[in-house]
């Protein structure tokens, strides 16, 4: 299933917008390890071909925007920021996670070193809030640029409450579906959750309309991590970029495991506890997984639990003054966020 | 040799307020790490009598703001995220640096792994900007507010910039004393810059005032850069809580160094190349290298560079419109500054 084409045509003005807030600055390095993790350099500082992310958090932003009657170039800043706040997490995340591949390419880390890693992240976030000053520059009255930095600042603090969640459940025997859905709302929630309030506060919507926004943005951020868990069991290696099953070579406890815990049958249940006990997870191990996995449902329950917040999302800006196009729109980001195979 | 008064008169409001803002929160390790690290709790949770910093760039932020007139409570919200971004930087500092103590204790990092210890660090450079949010409630304008903004994290941004070239000189044969002053000037300078800047603008001064004041702060942020980089040679092991010569064990290329192989005889140059490319540095070569260091005079070059930087920041202010009584507690600190012992 390819992105719906309102997505598409976002990721023309953003790019362009990020290339130029990237470029040059000293010293080089610094600059030349965020080019290379936004997929436009290879290490040697050469430009690349290589496919960067989906965009989604900014594409999110500039759709709020603009169905709220904002032009795009308001919104540009607050979504370039938020592709900049997603990016530090992902560098952050590799040297955390021990990630040696992103994209078919080398993680940051894995090219110049966690410490220099560690720069780049830092300074990704720190330029994700200076680009965010720039909504003074398109118009937007000081008291909401205030406001804005609120609202980023207060989705990256969750975001990192989030991930150190989700390190701590490592090492953590009891991890309960409740525990892990707060994890993955700070997580993954928050930031798309601020996608959409910053989208529709640079079309200049009130606060309520602006926390609708936000609410929305956290359903369909959930459901977006809910599939992507989902993809970490069953996506196609083809498709993905990561191995199959992935989060199960890597004894994750995502979602699906987690539910299948509590549901499966005691002697499924005893199973699964024994292999993730192991050190190491064999081919007999993870197809033993899968399909205790399978057979407690795992799959449906992801699925049915990702449709139900894309459905609470579009309802929540159902009644809002959005245009019939922007809510057609959002529906068909909804369907793909449900379908989507990477 | 004692901080002036005036420093130690600042900690008490600045403890209050930071501990305030830092006291509970989900999940507890994420702040439970922080608290560590500002030296107000064990690993285990439990209060400490632990020393904590100097806190010398909030101090001078305060400083700044009632030297303009300015009342301390306004001057708050800056300066607990100055110290927020300070140790945001310390925790990363001790990951990128491997080192495992820090102030006679385990590190961040050493207790929780480095995974941990980078959330730790990134949320207290979230953390430090929804504080100085805060200047908004004690009555200074939005337009200020995000002027604020901007000096924090453009301070931010050169800090880090000057943490990247400091990790990438200890893989360069050559780095002279022009890219090493560049280094701290980022690394150490921007952020006592954006301290007093902050605390002018929390008074409520101009652009152009505030512009003197940060030049005032880089020129002191430097000069305590080099005093540090002085007693990473010449500092008294009971005092620092680092070994004796520590910066010469660890090869660094600190100025006393890279002064003493632009200045020193041939002879004793090719012998400080030879000891610096080995993998390790025996008591011998330690020995050795202070030898030559002070033979070339390095220890008073340091010295003087620092007395230089103070003396200029004092004039700096000298004509400004500050009290006094605030230009004798800035000979005061400045005096601290060129002798202090840790």
């Amino acid at each position: 299933m390819e992105p719906p084409s309102i997505l598409a045509s976002y990721q023309v003005d953003l790019d362009a917008y990020l290339r130029d807030t990237l470029a040059g600055g000293r010293p080089p390095l610094l600059h030349r390890m965020m080019r290379y993790h936004l997929g436009w350099e290879d290490a040697q500082g050469r430009p690349t071909e290589a496919a960067g992310g989906k965009a989604l958090r900014p594409s999110l932003c500039l759709w709020a925007c603009e169905a709220l009657g904002g032009e795009r170039r308001q919104g540009l800043p607050a979504a370039a920021a938020l592709e900049l706040t997603h990016n530090f997490s992902l560098v952050h995340d590799d040297i955390q996670d021990a990630d040696r591949e992103r994209r078919h390419r080398p993680t940051v880390w894995a090219v110049w070193g966690a410490g220099q890693a560690i720069n780049a992240g830092d300074s990704l976030s720190t330029l994700a809030r200076l680009v965010l000053l720039r909504l003074a520059d398109v118009g937007l009255e000081p008291a909401a640029v205030v406001r804005a930095c609120r609202i980023l600042d207060e989705a990256c603090l969750a975001m990192i409450e989030g991930q150190c969640l989700d390190l701590e459940f490592e090492d953590r025997a009891e991890v309960s579906v409740e525990d892990y859905l707060e994890m993955i709302e700070k997580k993954s929630g928050a930031l798309f959750g601020a996608a959409l309030q910053l989208g529709a506060l640079a079309a200049g919507a009130d606060e309520t309309l602006g926390e609708r926004f936000s609410r929305a943005g956290r359903l369909l951020g959930t459901a977006f991590q809910v599939r992507d868990d989902l993809l970490g069991v069953w996506g196609r290696r083809d498709v993905t970029g990561k191995p199959a099953a992935a989060d199960i070579r890597r004894r994750k406890k995502t979602l699906p495991l987690l539910y299948a815990r509590d549901a499966a049958p005691v002697g499924d249940r005893r199973a699964l506890a024994a292999i993730y006990r192991r050190q190491n997870v064999d081919e007999n191990d993870v197809q033993r997984v899968m399909g205790i996995l399978e057979q407690a449902g795992a799959h449906d329950y992801c699925q049915s639990m990702a449709r139900q917040r894309l459905d609470e999302a579009v309802a929540e800006l159902a009644g809002s003054p959005i245009t019939p196009a922007a809510h057609r729109e959002l529906r068909e980001v909804a369907d793909f966020l449900l379908e989507r195979e990477f």
